[in-house]
């Protein structure tokens, strides 16, 4: 069986197997205070182009988001995610049960758009003393790239990220798949644009080429003071630390972290015009690892017995929209190989 | 310098490594649905002489603690715990954040005693309606070996495990130094006998070889319904889910695991021989692998220039009482060491 | 200025006024346990038709809700209700901050139907194990009268209980305005029906003729078990309950309750027959207290100097969407002189 | 039967009943916008000496600690009680429940002291970086009078703010029996006082001849912004706030709130004198509404026939602690007739 379904069916990649290796019989600090976290740390800070800000290191990403919306609100505060967004649709109320609500807009292609930000807040504070009954919008959440695959331009997040300080609002960007974003065709975006247009955001390991891990980097010195809490709180601090920054200083070394989300792109890509030369319809418009493809039953019962997809939705009585994804590890003979059988 | 602060500064077993090599180009299925996780799983409801139980990876043993604890309770229920316990004193309120008080009563070296549950339950139903007003007990948390290294006998854990069924408590035993306490000298306990004398336990592997991970055991069929949510819930259901599959396996395939602890055992048992021997003082007689001692502060300064402790307490006016911790791949020569500088 | 923007802007009805006094200087039994409360609970009972459950007077509805959904459902389960519901719209995020996600339906009038809650749990378990993704919904909310003033039939009740039985979930209606409803001019419920169509529903006070007050009444056995524990552990039990127990046993004699919501009723048919002759647009079809009318900024701004509104929404560039409330103590000499200006 | 077990058994006091009558056909503001609430907040802004405050009323003692205490709190942060605190031992886990650790100490007389905090800080910090692992204590909570009826003084409350500013804590007073405290013979303390020596506390109107509610007074401006949010998302922001507004405006006028609680505190002095001369045992030196006394059961058996007291714990083989309350309208003749019958 092929698993294209998910981008983290692979293991990891050799360079990190070689590092733990390596380095496996040294005793080192704990709880993420030791040299390796170190020079991961400042691998991103550098990549950033900004020695002033914070980096954590946390297992996976629904526990990232939490750590970071959870940290930045009130009881009070509210975060606004589009509809599609990965903390509404799959996290199990992971935030609502950190006790805080999330306000959805419509999604445009899996984004949030500043004119739907700027109406809600305007609703919001046009009531005046009775917007207490309200709960308080205090963040908002993008992915990028999102649970679509789309990505964001330059323009886009910096219009929101004005909009965010026009209205008070922190601007925090999940960056689960944010390699196959920052490596997409058209993407004009790069860590240091990223650092310098938000108030938090995370790297994300898990999906392309760690074992485990992201990296989540605190921008915002209001955020900053006394963040670590937040990481033990919500049971995040590994005590081995040291393996996350292994992971991290390997795939942030000579660009592999970007190399391998290229792979990955490519191989989407040309899956996805084989797929339109062939006749099937896209959902949607993805430039990078993930492909929403409309199949027929019959076509993806015949499919399923070598390839592995995620189902998402009934298409119409007789089609369903499936999502093919690419990964590190994906072999290019997998995909030319589905290619051939469509 | 030598690390002797901790059970965690060390790496990962060789064994995990090779298989973690030998597997890595395998595709899975992800969330824990892997036949690693399988194997692993097998292995310890094998231990436990019961297949009908469930076992959850998780990464780390704060997140395990709550997931476990706030799984098994209402709103309104509160978990007891000795004042030492280790949800009580070093995680960061992360089981009040989950929304229950934790209950505290007096430790004896460590740990609990079932006359004083007994007092504290009589203690709030006598109230009657009134009762009400304070917080249900409905959990007992007791860890083995406890954060001061000491264990639990047969006899201890099946008068508590008596006392919790009479009271209508859960029983749940936080088993991050597990392998500790069931190969300490003296100990009369195994799998088996925890399994069927507890609600819920878990098998810590992060302190003892692994690169991070412990086993949750959810053995109570009231509390198994469902129960996996509670990991989304609570961001610990890891997308590479079998990389925690593959290192339990490998722990407990052929004993490794008790046969590392053992090791820890053996190194700080001769420790505390020759610590008493030199007439320093103990501050608690530990059969595991952590020794409390006092030592003076002129003697701490010198032997800190080698190797590293925990310092827990001011004795007195001059002296320390520090913690001593071997681990699975402690060197029988920093031992040796150590006690040739006493 | 006359207050029609809501249904309490009123004092209290005479007859609790008088019961106060009457009983001022009796010492009685603190917390609820007192024999006032006794007699309203029997009388609600009575007209329930059911001696078996369990009532509870709390002080308001967003404290009541909170109550409610968060003692039925565990910490991963989810309340499902109509986007327009109350505790999605106006409580400040009270239900997530109890840790409990509320997952939307698009509204029908302010109702929800059985259709929409059926292809929503079919969408959760389609997905087998990755249902623990997804938050599990456990909970249906609906209030009648709805925040449109719109009421369920008989029929819709016992449809969605239905449905609420067959997909293993608990129905809780929100009775804030629920005199009013069952005191609309086509209402086919009475509290009999309701009682033995829902897990938990209540009844409200605040908004027909008490100082404050809802009765919460408690059907399902199984969320019968400790349920008081969850009032004092959400602040809500009040030390001078008697006062609660005064409120609603006067609201209970002879049937004053609905009395009070049948004037309300009257006086709103009468505005809107008024209306709708005058040729104004209503934006729904209520037959309860609520009217929701469009007006034009010009009209709005002269009416504004006597009387006062609610504003709901811009209806377009001149026009908005206002609320007219009646309460027990409206004046019909009000009305005629609203009806003589419209 | 007479009531004596606590100081709540009582109905609310006369003028307050006259007042509502008076005003009940008044329409009005809601949700405590009104000329009510905005009066009794004006006496107590002008009690205090301060007009920069913000009050908020609220229904019950243990909500208004919730609100208070976690609208000031980050989630990391925990609370600081005496071991004896109303929050620690009569609120079924409220605050834990907000999700927010107590970290108590031992009482002193029901109190508090300055350098049992300051050891608790230091030993917080001294851990460094490993700080983390514990929760971050940053509020004290105080009760005055305390739950055993002691008051603080003028000195007392002084050292403790000090050290609080000292150390970066905000200091909060749960004022349930403010008005008894701030009424008892030795106290020196009064509101303007007390308004300039903490962030935050409230005033006790349930206790204290009110029907329901009390005072919550926010004076630290960092806890002021956007406050309210906190009521409405506790549930606690009531529809008709002008019934709270009528009640305190009215205990505030001609000092009749602390007319009240000296009457009280004279028929409690009066016993506990009786008491001592006939050789009973006082177990606390309460200046206040409330007496601990050890009593044997015989007597307790007796004296119950005609009198209701509150049983606080067994002082030895036959004898129990009772506590005896007396309230603003407890009949002198009651305490005389106890008297002769002792």
């Amino acid at each position: 069986m092929i698993y294209l379904n998910c981008d983290y069916s692979d293991g990891v990649h050799p360079n990190i197997l070689e590092k733990l290796i390596k380095t496996n019989d040294y005793q080192t600090g704990v709880y993420g205070f030791d040299s390796f976290s170190e020079i991961a740390k400042k691998q991103i800070k550098d990549l950033c182009n900004n020695q002033d800000l914070d980096i954590y290191f946390i297992s996976g990403g629904t526990q990232t988001n939490v750590i970071a919306i959870s940290a930045a609100l009130m009881h009070y505060q509210a975060v606004i995610s589009a509809d599609t967004g990965h903390i509404n649709t799959h996290e199990c109320g992971a935030v609502e049960n950190s006790g805080h609500k999330i306000l959805t807009l419509p999604n445009h292609d899996g984004k949030l758009i500043p004119s739907d930000i700027k109406a809600m807040i305007k609703a919001h504070h046009i009531q005046g003393m009775s917007k207490i009954h309200d709960v308080q919008p205090k963040m908002v959440y993008i992915s990028n790239s999102t649970e679509f695959g789309t990505i964001y331009s330059k323009k886009e997040i910096e219009e929101l990220y004005n909009v965010c300080k026009e209205l008070n609002l922190f601007l925090y960007i999940d960056g689960a798949r944010l390699g196959y974003a920052l490596s997409a065709e058209n993407n004009d975006l790069d860590l240091e644009f990223i650092a310098s247009h938000c108030d938090m955001f995370y790297i994300g390991g898990t999906k392309l080429g760690a074992m485990y891990g992201e990296a989540l980097v605190v921008i915002n010195p209001e955020l900053r003071v006394d963040f670590q809490y937040n990481l033990k709180l919500r049971g995040a601090l590994l005590a081995k630390g040291r393996f996350l920054g292994i992971q991290f200083s390997e795939l942030f070394k000579d660009d592999l972290y970007f190399k391998l989300a290229k792979h990955a792109n490519y191989l989407s890509t040309k899956l996805r015009k084989a797929l339109v030369e062939r006749g099937y319809k896209l959902t949607i418009n993805s430039p990078t690892n993930l492909t929403f493809v409309v199949m027929s039953q019959d076509k993806l019962d015949e499919l399923s017995k070598e390839f592995a997809f995620e189902t998402m939705s009934q298409y119409d009585e007789n089609q369903k929209v499936i999502r093919i994804a690419t990964g590190w590890n994906t072999k290019e003979e997998y995909i030319d190989k589905l290619i051939e059988k469509l």
